[in-house]
């Protein structure tokens, strides 16, 4: 078995009747009108204040693999006709995308993506797309209020194993692009240079069980051995006043940190800090983990916690697993389009996107607008474009690097009005101001 | 790109941390102590009744992958010494595997997997096994839930959109393997044989819009020309009432079924199934879809509907997205070990679990009990040992097939008490009593 750097094709991570409205389509010329489909959110996910796009990247990289061999083309031959199996053998997106670049905040409304070309070329892509952004955008916007929680403190993803397996490697970037200092994911360091951190689990120190009994010290002993005084033990494994001792007697007062992964982490720190100050382990710091989330990451804010293992509420989104994005189609030869039924808000036509912001740097309002009208005055504020090129005829433009996305979630956060950064439910951060296409 | 049946090696979905314990551990010799690592759950997901357990066949495909390559070894070797490498360069596991098999209930403290061998060959698979049990697991125990509340009406899986674009493989399988119909995830039915299902979107009606307006009936004629009567059309883009007077005037009365994704679904069941009924397309199916749970559905039992499309929630496991499954050492060289600290309870020594049953069929109490030791006395219930080999010396055994997993989670939920089945929070179904090694 290889260790490819190219993943399987993702054709098939698509919905049959993406197919079957293609084949009808084809079928009576429909398929190559040319349109816009547009991903938004009609909503964030219930109190949150702000949201941070994420997996723009992945899409774009994704397109270029979105493509047919025999084995996809025979796995889909039982209901596709001749001449829609045709169309995909030749499938290439050639089309064109703009949105918001990954790393930036948005609202419900806010016009994430826009992707245009034929029907035929766009419509097979839209689960994909969702699938991806959904998912990173919730881990992201997630990931994001862990960040400003912890206000500079470092945090640890540590929470594959609480995920599917590949979503665990996409969780892992997003959680580094909304600021997260690493993760504990491998697969995430080789295929997009996240930071792998982590030393060892309470298994380690069982595993130094004999007949006599346990002995954390051999433990210790032998990770201080193999990874040096640097290293990160685990000290909770038994009695923690104890671990604390063994660990500074094994590794000395130069030990790099100690772990607590259970307990009342804010006493359990406290006691720590001192009994390690008392030893002289002054620069030993401290890493808790174990049921983190944005609310008890805030609320170790007093303690003497030098960084953070976070798990299972990153890579559940902390309530909020699916970031709700729709794919919609917006836009037919030039006709704005739009389902016309109760509830669900629409708005046809193709859009763009910019913000209202002070001269201090706080943002106001999104402001949404028809793609090619001039934009709104902003008055006596600053305006700050949103939507920019990502795919042009099939093939990427601009910076899809993920520092840069890093950089932008931490000007984001920065941006927000006081309010915005409340971890409490609450309304979005800014209202979202719609200019509907004129009719 | 070649759409390959083999995806790339799983061996770096894995956490740092056990490369780092398996270096430390090959140091001092530990890693070539016999030990078990034991998989289960400390509680339910907060008031779930029973777990179904999901992932154990893919658990088992993943470890004959389960290989490190000359670029994962690459990516690795900044931190792993030359003995380190040299033993992931030849790792293959070679251990046993027991466990619950696929599609069983599980409860708190059931022992779900059972992984032995080497501390050094069972410690890296810690995450990879737990990403595909939490995740599986998570998304077949709701999936359970909905096929219970449909009493029968047939379910269709279709939300690949809102999870991880290869989640959404595994969750469409969860939920085939749960009871589902099917799913509408290509890449399902072609990996695992789930039937794959669905016909149009809204988008494929707004396509059908000209200088003159929407033409609804233009979209549904090409959909019925390319798919033919027994499609499902789906009404609700522009106005139901007109949209079914559209779908019954172009496909006739054997038309298959008409879809409803938005509105009060039980009224709009309702008065469609009326007005069906009224132009004489009387087998015409009702499907309903849009934001479906296991609620939703139960709620919808009285009204005409033929078959449900559940998206989001199904994916995030409809509030549990994740199973908390954790992977234990309990057992080194024949010696039981557990973790000493609060409030997480842990049980050392290898385990195997029975299950009491009543002559009726019905269930009464969950047993675990140490390997070994006699099974205890079932008095006048019947026992059933829900512990089975599944891997032996690296190589899998038994009856892994999706179609023999889905047939126990109907055995499984028809062996529940009446109570088990309760959608509202509760207590587990049964009590599982724990009978501790003898020390």
């Amino acid at each position: 078995m290889a260790v490819s750097s190219l993943p399987p094709s993702p054709a098939l991570l698509t919905d049959k009747y993406e197919l079957t409205m293609l084949a009808a389509a084809l079928r009576d010329g429909a398929a190559h009108r040319r349109v816009t489909f547009e991903v938004f959110a009609r909503r964030l996910p219930e109190g949150r204040r702000y949201g941070v796009v994420a997996g723009t990247a992945r899409v774009v990289d994704a397109l270029a693999q979105f493509t047919f061999d025999d084995a996809a083309l025979a796995s889909v031959a039982d209901f596709c006709d001749p001449a829609t199996l045709d169309y995909l053998a030749n499938y290439r997106f050639r089309g064109d995308v703009d949105g918001y670049p990954e790393g930036e905040l948005y609202f419900p409304g806010s016009p994430v993506l826009s992707v245009r070309g034929t029907f035929g070329e766009c419509v097979v892509l839209e689960t994909l797309v969702l699938s991806i952004l959904n998912h990173d955008t919730a881990i992201a916007s997630a990931a994001a209020r862990m960040v400003s929680a912890a206000q500079g403190r470092p945090l640890i993803e540590m929470g594959s194993r609480r995920t599917h397996e590949q979503a665990a490697v996409a969780a892992a970037r997003a959680a580094y692009l909304a600021g997260f200092a690493g993760s504990s994911n491998l697969e995430a360091q080789r295929v997009y240079g996240v930071p792998a951190l982590g030393t060892s689990a309470h298994a380690f120190t069982l595993l130094h069980t004999t007949a006599d009994g346990p002995d954390e010290k051999a433990a210790f002993r032998a990770q201080v051995d193999a990874l040096g005084v640097d290293t990160t033990l685990l000290v909770d494994t038994y009695d923690i006043t104890t671990g604390v001792a063994n660990a500074i007697e094994v590794a000395g007062t130069e030990l790099g940190a100690v772990r607590i992964d259970s307990g009342d982490l804010g006493v359990l720190a406290r006691q720590v800090r001192e009994q390690l100050d008392r030893l002289g382990a002054h620069r030993t710091r401290i890493v808790v983990s174990g049921d983190l989330d944005e609310f008890a990451i805030a609320a170790l804010r007093a303690e003497p916690v030098d960084s953070y293992g976070v798990g299972t509420s990153l890579v559940t989104g902390s309530g909020a697993p699916t970031a709700g994005m729709v794919y919609k189609l917006v836009e037919v030869d030039g006709i704005p389009v739009q389902k016309r039924s109760t509830h669900k808000e629409s708005h046809g036509g193709r859009k763009q996107a910019l913000r209202l912001v002070k001269s201090t740097g706080t943002i106001v309002e999104e402001v949404v607008y028809p793609y090619g009208a001039p934009p709104p005055d902003p008055g006596h504020l600053q305006s700050r474009p949103l939507t920019v090129p990502l795919v042009r005829a099939g093939e990427p433009v601009g910076d899809l690097s993920l520092e840069a996305a890093r950089k932008r979630v931490a000007d984001g956060l920065r941006s927000l009005p006081w309010d915005g950064l409340k971890l409490s439910r609450g309304e979005p951060a800014i209202p979202t101001r719609m200019i509907p296409v004129e009719r």
